[in-house]
């Protein structure tokens, strides 16, 4: 059983002022569960799951964490998932101090108010394919913990490195540290299959419907596009995560 | 003011049932209802927008189809957005008569099971993008129709032609007709940077957690993979949709 009060704190983490408060969020289903459990970095807090998960995992001794049995229905009062899967975990957040030195000889992606939850938990996990490790994101992007975004990455939150910071001043510190490339996807941007891109430097995507602001594209020093091949004046522009994965693979193919 | 009838009779239309019996599908927001007002193709029946979209549209006279004025709080009631945006139009089902000649010396997307409907709205607006145009789908993957599938098309829907189809009897068909590469994303597939890619053929993608079904597997001839960059043995796939943007893109790129 769940009390009402465990209910109603575990919607508050719905919100990101529940979260920020709490200093928890929510992850949910057994994928990204067993990749919690394994993970050294993300503490647990408590788990709510179904006797089967409970019984598959053997979990109910010697966790640092609490752990509920409940129902079916009661998971679904919890949950934020049309069909929940076994298991919701409540986890700490966890704040990595921000060191634009650790971006050395790196490739880092920079999203500027990219506003879908959908859009950066995709995001996160294709780049984690393409093994590209850290993410800045400005303050007005979404909230990473949000759960709609830690669902849409399965799991590959746990393996990128996100911040939060003033974008204007994090690209100020980091380009006049090491002058690398500062690529941004733009319609007027120059053919990305053509062009020669570099191992080191900042990819940048702007709104998903205003694109990059004026006071950042004022920093990108190579402007790119995925041609469109639509010849169709209907189409304004691909999905950005869509467009992200394409980037991506370009930036990689070639190494 | 809109009746209860209406409201009851719009909300159907929010499930496959509803729309097969009624042949009418829903579409919302400024940007695709434009498109649809200037489409040839499909016949808008009706139209529900707030008094600013119909003043700037001069909707109200000349029209084949009934215009309705209502207020915001009643769009909220028959939208299925968050944050409608201003007007939802009724339009008429096209069923297009599929014919496999059609398809002669093109680039063909098939999906086979594909379940959620923003990975296909998504890979319609990618199609079109890249000008693709013909898509088949087996019978099992989920509705062009869906409301959530034409709002992740952005309008896209109306360039791109669907068809549903026994995907089995219709490969064996393609194949014995033009012997084209049968192209499949795969796990265990053929680095596809490397692949000398065809201008014509089909390109297969399957569920998205259970891959492409065995029956049709049998016939793909070019099993094809995008290169995993992560060293991590936890990730185990890109969101489809991603991987039809890159696929697609590694197809256009060439040309």
């Amino acid at each position: 059983m769940i009390s009402k009060a465990k209910i109603s704190f575990i919607k508050s983490l719905h919100s990101g002022k529940g979260r920020n408060e709490a200093g928890l969020f929510i992850a949910e289903g057994t994928k990204i569960t067993n990749e919690l459990l394994i993970n050294q970095n993300i503490k647990i807090q408590s788990l709510y799951a179904t006797n089967d998960f409970l019984e598959e995992n053997n979990l109910l001794s010697n966790n640092n964490f609490e752990v509920f049995e409940i129902s079916e229905s009661e998971l679904q009062k919890i949950s934020l998932l049309s069909n929940p899967n076994k298991v919701l975990v409540i986890a700490e957040i966890c704040k990595n101090k921000f060191d634009v030195s650790k971006l050395k000889n790196k490739l880092t992606i920079v999203l500027d108010n990219v506003q879908d939850p959908g859009n950066l938990g995709t995001i996160i996990r294709t780049m984690d394919w393409f093994g590209i490790k850290n993410l800045v994101c400005s303050e007005t992007t979404v909230d990473v913990y949000n759960p709609k975004v830690i669902q849409a990455t399965m799991g590959s939150f746990l393996r990128i490195k996100t911040h939060y910071v003033n974008l204007e001043n994090f690209i100020k510190e980091y380009f006049s540290k090491y002058k690398y490339n500062i690529y941004g996807t733009l319609l007027n941007g120059k053919n990305i299959y053509k062009e020669q891109l570099t191992q080191e430097g900042l990819i940048v995507f702007g709104n998903e419907s205003k694109g990059i602001s004026s006071n950042i594209e004022n920093f990108i020093t190579n402007k790119i596009s995925i041609p469109d091949f639509s010849k169709s004046k209907s189409i304004d522009s691909l999905n950005i995560s869509i467009a992200a994965g394409i980037v991506f693979s370009e930036f990689k193919r070639t190494t």
